[in-house]
């Protein structure tokens, strides 16, 4: 139940994801291709110039016996060839020394450059290379055969042993260009893109030359220098950096200046498009301009810094101009305040149905697309996840709605609900990435209206009935109005506290739940009055046995009653039943070691599955491995808990599950009866719960579209909000009628669906996080999961066998996995930090501290409001009191200015119109100092949508 | 029981740390004083020059509203107000562009530069600026008011709300130089050394100057400039860049570049010993060669870089020669390979006793010091510490040596023998500061011994004695022989060999005796025979109620056992014998609900004491309560699971106490009669058992004080290795006369006591973290905690309310905390993180990874052997198995090259010699590429004691 948004959020998505001439444009265009091409514009930042793969080889062990070596390469960052241990570093962003860029520059200023260069073979490279330096015939062939000299490469083919790749004399030059096994090989090859160039720089000490060589070469038409380097790419660059050993370790730290300069985007761009060494050197110098320098005294230099969770973007390399005209998007948090864009699904058209009318238009054309679109085997697994959270949930809900409802409702139920409903919503829906539940507001509310009507002596199912009617009838009428464009008003404010709420819920139940199982079956303390039970059997001459002197003087004080028995024995009940015995005393109906039992589960599959959540973030196990233990926590933890259970054999209180398909309360079909015993007029007083229903599930509903329509998920098939709705009225008045849970989407599982869906680049440099690409958006996944579920209730049986504590532990894991993972949690916690070790949030440089803990505060308010009134009799109410957070959160515009909300939340419709007028942002009032944070904005970062499916 | 030096090492510490004349001073030389001159030599490097304090105050709001604001502060790191938040950022490693480097150096060049300047006022400094500034007399007037303006400070006083300090129009000059208020109530004002300087630089944009203004001022005597910067320190420098706008923000960075500067230790030092504007611009050339630079494309500028855990060490900075020469030190591992450095300490003297004798000649000359140095109020903290620590192991190994001799030990043994043998080790030890204790090895040996005894039906504690007694002459033997000198070859090899056996045997003792206790109250499954209890009156005649028809056919099948009773009934088996009756039948016994919530509690006890063990390191909490919480884990998890046992109130197995002070066993004296029922001959047999004991003893003696007595800890009195051995010998005699636990030093606590006592400097500097000066080495605090322990015997009858599962449940935690603190666990962990994501050790970097898999699979392999043996009915000769790790060791030297084992594990003795007259070290075969590595080895750092107390 994580508001996505609230990590990250990336601005320039808002801008360039959904152009409007892409949206116009229809099925047609279908989904955009797997092509990492677009990644790697992202990655460059400037051009379409292929990937360059970069690789140091030096010259090592003059002068006995010289080779060359590989000890470092780059792509993006840099990794350096552990010579002790034979592996490659881990990658990391590379440093440099000044001295050692200023020194290539003045060998690059005196040096070759050859730039073009037709050369079609290392050999040809070579020869032209050396020709062209002022050398002796002499030394020029022995600077030949040097260079022809095959180089040892460190590849890391997948065992563990590293395989460094021994040169052995060369018999011939003539397969020189082919490249090597090894070589073709390497792992690394599979990783780069297609089209990715190699650049080689070659550096070392010579004694025999004279003084320093230097060579810049690009090849006009790149080629595969044979086994130059380490990946058979053909090469684009290449570097030679050469000289006597007077300059000690330059040479090294040169080639990995020139090496890590080629690795920089925007010199790469200006190196691949130079006329002349003037170009060159200006690129260098620009290089400089930009260099970051660190004090030396501030920050060892052998410490390898990690690569960066993002990198800068290369926005603010480009020329000023183009910055300044970005500067007017609208300012955005790194924790996640989006400018708010309203999305043309949210423009009021004015017309009765309009919006509907436009969603199913819009849908319409997605249509064959969406069946289309599936095709692809990550859909396969995300179908399975998917489906095992909806049946996890299904089985919690259900039983939970059972125990609620006094068998109103059952697992049957559930199971049949979540598939009748969230089929027809999947070929229906707006949006079909959502994912239907019987979720946590409407079940509160269900149990609220159970008990209500149980207070009252009502017919509990055909009361329903009338509540679900009018629900849809409200609900159409919402659809009707276009009322959904309203969802703009639904702020992170509002959305935090739906969700908190919702989430302290879920942990007070889960928790109640177990209590309440201590009390049903009670520690036996040692002045615990229920201790003793003895089989009592027919004696004998076929009569029961016979009290002798029975004197029941005070029935009430059985612990005081005198008893005497014939043909008694201390049989267990039910070895007692058995053998034609009757149980008497006041201990047979105890069950010791239950309680704890239950406790002992319901903590395990809790900690089980927040313990396995976190393997995702670990360091152990290949990463396919953790996903899948933590994907599946949940399922894991209910199997665990059931295999605990079953180990030790007690009665612990088990999942109740029906023996056959008919409706879990005995004596009614599957058909609600209209009214039952009720009188006539309920189904009008009905419209009074109804109203207050229907505003809980708009708030449900609209709550979790905007979330999942959120523009950093890159959707491009648009939202259908009006659509939505009516789907849900819909459902809503065929679940009333069947006598089946009522389902709104929910957030968690959909979100997770939107994540197993993902389209991401293959990371094609090491170091490189992959990037986000978007969603593959679809009905089949959602549709076929919701088949399955409805495969699954013959599968309900196996479900006795779940014990009601486990089930309550995975709820409790639920709301604490929900609460944790909302921002204002975050803030929370702040009240808790020492303003010293607080984390460096951007929200933290940018409002005062106390200001943040006043918001804070005025959220624990209304939650604690919103929590007293769930608790009194009044709690039916509670959607009511939900819909007040908007007023809320409209009145806090007096308390807080309109940068601090900004930061703090974000901006309700009206007023963001008025802040741009005003040129209102946040305030950068010492333009000098603050315009970092501004460049801050225009990351490019991909939404993670980690969240803790149910 | 962490070996220390796993973590962090100090080469330059072991060197520096204990020179032989400070040693040879005797005690004459007392405690270092606690100033913190030494630190500041440490933090700047190479100076005695007093710290800077750097602040940036900038021209904002021109034209219409000038003022100048504190934007900046520098002493270490840098900390920039947040404008918005009115905070001060986190302290983070500044980052700075070459462009505002280049475009300061050039307007120092062409700007005015004072030095010793004789200005006494900031009127008097402003009049001399501002003369030799060519401006008109107009202008200089307006720049002088203008710099004479009192500027905002941010000052965050403790309270949340900052208060930005306004600058009310100043009426006179007058009292200029006073300092104001808010500045002398500067908190950061107590954080600063005394005789710390402050150095002001002036930036801004001034548009009524026609072209830039740069001016750089050293004071000849530093003094205070009134209001200039927020602490009230005197002034060195002052620095100022003002000019026209049209350069855009460049005067902020400017300003932030000076700023820089002048916090970097070479560029202070050349600058406070410039003679003229030359040597300055040297300072910066000199700074610009030795600057990190970052590529732009890889790291985002605007990212802020926590200060790194150790700022490189100023070592490097120094000439090179001075460089060279230190390279010839041994090398060392980040992750904590000492040089093997024998101290004099362990220098055989050939002498019989002659180690001794050098010992008690060392230790008596420090022995009044002992006792003054303890005066201090850190020691009474580290008193309350220890004690609970002291009487926690008392209690648990007390409980645990209670049942494993069947009460020939018991908790008051243990609380009257950890006193007596504490007070009286504490008062002749070599090392006072090692805190003695009945722990793991020894615990499991007298068990081992007591199941012997048991087996062949011998008087325990007769043969016991005669142990004791060969034990004590052995150990003397070895005090003659001065064998300690052998603990050169405990290598880390053999030390986690040990640890990691003994802490094994902790968890698998814990787990075991957990699972006994739910065998001793076992779960009442559905088919549990055990059900039945009844109470049986005498009848009202005075007899007791007759049996009718009572027919035992088959006395074992109780269950079929058919029952006539009179006079019965079901109260509880307490109840009833209150009232006289008897309990009856087969469930009377059984106690239902014991075996789940003893599992309960031993469970909450383990991790809650985990969990409070981590709390140290988390951000909640002011890090004093962090502290308390975490050093107090095992106590507050003892009273958690007592609390929780009391609320319950079940029968749960408590410990066994007595109720008066006499031995637990019953009917013996506190002196221990020599033969008992024993034969004769078992006083000379048991000198077979007392030779292992022996080698167990002196093992787990000398590892300790091996680790304790490590260079890290700066320890400057010196060890007693001879001496510990010759008291733990005579305690050995006398425990075993009176018949108490057997005594050695413990590792876990006796670390513990140490960190207790670090002496740190005081953190001077925001970000800096504080370092570490060495420990208040003194016998006091080790007394006071022994005595209070015997004063505690009085408290035991407080101890029977403790439940057995909750002491389990804190072994179990010491077992797993003292686990996973060794080297050895975390190259196992390797074995399950892939290659990719395994973390950046040194060790990594240098050894293959194959070989690091190696070298754990045979130390698994040794400790796999270990238990083996441990397991069979050969299991008292494991103390050989565990003296037959250093042969393993040795055997190593021919499967490893000497760099693998340097890096691995350490050096033994003699290989060490050779290893330096061979020149070998870590391989550095490409000079070029790998000197980089060589530099992190100098780096000053401080060791972290940190570890689980019990």
């Amino acid at each position: 139940m994580k508001l996505p948004g609230q990590e990250e959020f990336d601005v320039s998505s808002a801008y360039e994801n959904v152009p409007t001439g892409e949206l116009d444009s229809g099925p047609g265009s279908g989904p955009s291709p797997d092509s990492s091409s677009d990644t790697d514009n992202r990655e460059l930042g400037l051009s379409n110039d292929p990937l360059l793969f970069i690789q140091l080889n030096e010259l090592l062990g003059w002068p006995q016996a010289l080779e060359w070596r590989e000890t470092g390469r780059w792509v993006l960052f840099e990794e350096k060839v552990e010579v002790g241990a034979g592996r490659w570093s881990a990658p990391h962003v590379p440093t440099l020394a000044l001295p050692s860029l200023q020194e290539l520059r003045s060998l690059l200023a005196e040096g070759l450059v050859l730039l073009d260069c037709p050369a079609q073979s290392l050999l040809e490279l070579v020869e032209q290379v050396t020709r062209l330096a002022s050398l002796s015939p002499e030394l020029r062939g022995q600077l030949q055969s040097l260079l022809l000299q095959r180089p040892q490469h460190l590849i890391q083919t997948t065992s563990t042993r590293p395989c460094w790749r021994s040169a052995h004399p060369r018999e011939a030059f003539h397969d020189e260009e082919a490249p090597l096994k090894e070589q073709r090989q390497n792992p690394l090859r599979q990783k780069l893109p297609e089209g990715a160039e190699a650049g080689a720089v070659l550096a070392g000490e010579l004694g025999f030359l004279a003084q320093p060589l230097g060579a810049f070469v690009r090849l006009q038409d790149p080629v595969v220098l044979g086994p130059l380097t380490e990946v058979p790419l053909p090469s684009r660059f290449f570097c030679l950096f050469l000289g006597p050993s007077t300059l000690g370790r330059s040479y090294h730290e040169m080639g990995r200046a020139m090496a890590i300069l080629l690795s920089d985007p925007q010199f790469q761009w200006s190196a691949r498009r130079a006329s002349n060494l003037q170009d060159l050197l200006a690129a260098l110098d620009a290089f400089l301009e930009e260099v970051i320098l660190l004090p030396p005294g501030r920050w060892d230099p052998t410490a390898r810094m990690p690569p960066p969770k993002c990198r800068p973007s290369q926005h603010k390399r480009l020329p000023s101009q183009t910055r300044e005209a970005r500067r007017g998007a609208p300012a955005e948090d790194r924790h996640g305040h989006p400018p708010h864009a309203p999305s043309p699904e949210l423009q009021r058209t004015g017309r009765l149905f309009g919006g509907l009318v436009q969603d199913v238009r819009r849908k319409a054309s997605w249509y064959p697309s969406d069946f289309l679109d599936a095709l692809h085997p990550q859909c396969f697994s995300a179908v399975l996840y998917i489906y095992l959270a909806t049946i996890t949930n299904a089985i919690t809900f259900g039983g939970l709605l059972g125990e609620a409802t006094d068998g109103a409702q059952g697992v049957l139920e559930s199971f049949l609900g979540t598939a009748v409903a969230g089929t027809a919503f999947c070929l229906m829906a707006g949006q079909p990435l959502t994912i239907l539940s019987s979720t946590g507001p409407v079940l509160v509310f269900e149990r609220l209206l159970f008990s209500f009507s149980r207070d009252y002596s009502l017919d509990y199912l055909p009361f329903r009935l009338w509540v679900g009617i009018w629900v849809a009838t409200f609900c159409l009428a919402l659809v009707a109005t276009e009322a959904s464009v309203l969802v703009r008003y639904f702020t992170h404010f509002t959305e935090e506290g739906f969700c908190a709420l919702i989430s302290l819920i879920f942990i007070y139940d889960a928790v109640s739940k177990m209590l309440s199982l201590t009390r049903a079956y009670p520690i036996q303390g040692p002045g615990s009055p229920a201790y003793g039970c003895f089989c009592q059997y027919p004696d004998p001459g076929g009569n029961e046995s016979q009290w002798i002197r029975t004197k029941p003087k005070d029935r009430d004080d059985i612990m005081s009653t005198d008893l005497g028995l014939v043909n008694a024995s201390l049989l267990p009940p039910p070895e007692c039943a058995r053998r034609g015995g009757h149980p008497r005393g006041p201990g047979c109906h105890t069950a010791p070691d239950i309680a704890l039992l239950s406790l002992l589960l319901f903590l395990t599959s809790f900690l089980f599955a927040m313990a396995l959540k976190h393997v995702k973030t670990s360091r152990f196990f290949p990463s396919m491995m953790r996903k899948v233990l933590s994907d599946f926590s949940s399922v894991l933890a209910i199997l665990l808990g059931c295999g605990l259970d079953a180990f030790l054999g007690l009665a612990t209180p088990k999942l109740t599950v029906p023996r056959e398909f008919k409706p879990t309360l005995p004596g009614r079909g599957w058909l609600v009866s209209p009214f039952g015993t009720n009188p006539w007029w309920l189904s009008v007083a009905a419209a009074l719960p109804a109203l207050l229903l229907s505003i809980l599930i708009f708030m449900d509903q609209q709550i979790t579209a905007v979330i999942l329509n959120r523009a950093e998920y890159r959707l491009r098939k648009g939202a259908g909000f009006h659509l939505d709705l009516f789907c849900v009225a819909m459902l809503m008045l065929l679940t009333s009628v069947l006598g089946l849970p009522w389902y709104v989407s929910t957030t968690v599982i959909s979100l997770a669906h939107m994540d197993s869906l993902r389209r991401e680049s293959r990371a094609c440099a090491p170091g490189e996080s992959p990037s986000f690409l978007g969603i593959r958006e679809q009905r089949l996944t959602g549709l076929v999961v919701f088949i399955l579920t409805g495969i699954s209730i013959f599968l309900a049986p196996v479900l006795k066998f779940v014990p009601m504590p486990v089930l309550y532990g995975i709820f409790l894991y639920m709301g604490v996995a929900a609460i944790s993972s909302i921002q204002f949690m975050k803030r929370v916690q702040l009240l808790l930090i020492p303003a010293k070790h607080q984390p460096d949030l951007l929200l933290l440089r940018h409002v005062p501290l106390s200001r943040v803990h006043l918001f804070t505060a005025i959220q624990l308010a209304c939650l604690g409001l919103l929590w007293i009134v769930k608790s009194t009799p009044a709690a039916i109410i509670f959607p009511i009191m939900l819909l007040g957070l908007v007023g809320v959160r409209k009145a806090l515009e007096w308390v807080f200015s309109p940068q601090e909300l900004l930061w703090l939340d974000e901006m309700m419709p009206e007023k963001e119109t008025s802040m741009h007028e005003k040129g209102l942002e946040p305030e950068y009032s010492f333009s000098g100092s603050d315009s970092k944070d501004l460049e801050l904005m225009y990351q490019p970062k991909a939404p993670e949508i980690n969240i803790s499916v149910n």
